[in-house]
């Protein structure tokens, strides 16, 4: 089945400790697409500006990504630019500048309407309530959002929440959204709000899945060094969507939906590994295919 | 098979957001030993002061815990006072008084000099060395140490890991041991040093396995609320190495020794759920059994 991913298409400039880029492809829909395209064919939401690279859009293409979706605009791109400190858990975010994402609504091609699995990235809770407004029958619908969200639009947030069947968030979003430190207490109350299931990431200590009388808890790939954090998120967001519609059920399992946490966890992982969507937009599914199985046996006892 | 254990025997005032409370049960041999006695006959070394308490003596006895080695001296018993903050991450020590602990040698009575599995928990590095010194054939010996060690005594510690078969040690202290932050290399820099096999514990954020070619991936058990976190992780090197002597094989295969790192988080969570000892003085085997089985299906993909 196919993934419709619909989030942000970015410009970006990156500073970590050790070094600074500026001009990278960014944006939530950009690493999600890019991630579940590995899995699934996906169709794209989302809006670009005349400034955005050519080579981009090839990257898209590559990927079979079908770009009915998206929407060029005569201004200049959405930039955001970012600084990592310290040992790359906390971000600043240094300018934003929306330019065409201002006047971004995302309307569905007709052809995109009956989408099984739809991955709402991380955009505005307005503009995902829009995608979700316009679907004819989605067997699953996706959800992930950010601090932002939380602090400025947290009526149409919890609208949404109550609509998706899934909501993916990490640890601290969860905390601030609920008032709840414990990341346990943060999933059930989260899951309470209406979702079937919560995923509450945490970075380089793993995720956790929340559902009606399920928890799974799930380490993180183990790396050595991150070199771009940026995406990672996203990464994790559009894998753990891929690998679910590429099982064609109009009705995943619990044990597929821990399934798809790993199957994000080790998209991640290849995505910090390098800037931007680098570490991901040159894989094949034989080298995600090996990690993955080297990742089950760190997490497996027999 | 039997498990030496030993290590410090105290008597804490604990302070924690909630709750203050006195005179408990506290040290990480008294932690470390009932948590193995559970899984196997233990034998405990270390020293009580004039005014330990006979019914903490009453509960090492109810649990079948050899006393032989045992001392008991006039001057008052070692006392620890400490308070928790925040979310029960961050601890300060108000006070310490060594009392009887300073002149403490733990000498080996004669029947414990063959043990074959040996926890040292947490004590000065060289009174752990003194014990190792002391035996005779064991199969596996454990350390467990602390931030205060890598400060005052660090040769020592160095000493010790080049000579133990497994370091426990937690997140932050393998950070500070290594002047590494990634968890990873720390872990992997630490087991250079010597030993066959590194646990870093990550609180509620479980603990990672490192070994020659091995990596472990463990979360930690859910819980909602952590009334006192003292002992944790003297408890789970309790679980750890009382599972693996209870397996009675003079060398345990790498998946012994993820089960044992999934038996210490079973019960390290049952005694954050008290303060004290509590948590863990009073279970019996069927219900950390089943809370191991619950756990097991926590972290499973089938």
């Amino acid at each position: 089945m196919s993934v419709l991913v619909v989030g942000s298409i970015a410009l970006d400039d990156v500073k970590t400790p050790k070094e600074a880029r500026t001009n990278l492809l960014g944006g939530s829909a950009s690493y999600a697409a890019v991630s579940a395209s590995f899995f699934s064919p996906v169709q794209l939401v989302g809006i670009v500006g005349h400034d955005f690279p050519q080579e981009h859009v090839d990257l898209f293409e590559k990927r079979q990504i079908d770009l009915a979706g998206l929407q060029r605009a005569e201004g200049p791109n959405f930039r955001w630019s970012g600084e990592y400190m310290d040992n790359m858990n906390n971000r600043e975010t240094l300018s934003i500048a929306l330019n065409v994402f201002e006047d971004f609504t995302p309307d569905l091609p007709d052809s995109y309407k009956q989408a099984d699995y739809v991955l709402l990235g991380n955009i505005a809770p307005s503009l995902q309530l829009h995608v979700l407004n316009q679907l004819e029958s989605a067997s699953l619908t996706i959800a992930d959002t950010m601090d932002l969200w939380i602090d400025i639009a947290r009526a149409e947030l919890d609208e949404l929440v109550k609509k998706v069947d899934v909501l993916i968030l990490n640890d601290g979003e969860a905390a601030e959204y609920t008032g709840e430190s414990n990341a346990v207490v943060a999933g059930k109350k989260i899951l309470a709000m209406g979702p079937k299931y919560v995923v509450v990431k945490k970075g380089e200590h793993g995720a956790l899945l929340f559902g009606e009388d399920e928890f799974f808890t799930c380490g993180a790939f183990p790396l050595e060094e991150v070199v771009d954090p940026t995406g990672a998120g996203d990464t994790f967001a559009g894998g753990f969507t891929g690998y679910l519609a590429s099982l064609g059920k109009s009705e995943p399992s619990v044990n597929d939906l821990r399934k798809a946490v790993m199957w994000g966890t080790v998209m991640a992982s290849f995505n910090v590994e390098h800037f931007s969507a680098d570490g991901i937009s040159h894989l094949d599914k034989s080298r995600i295919d090996e990690r993955a199985e080297l990742f089950r046996r760190m997490c497996a006892v027999e």
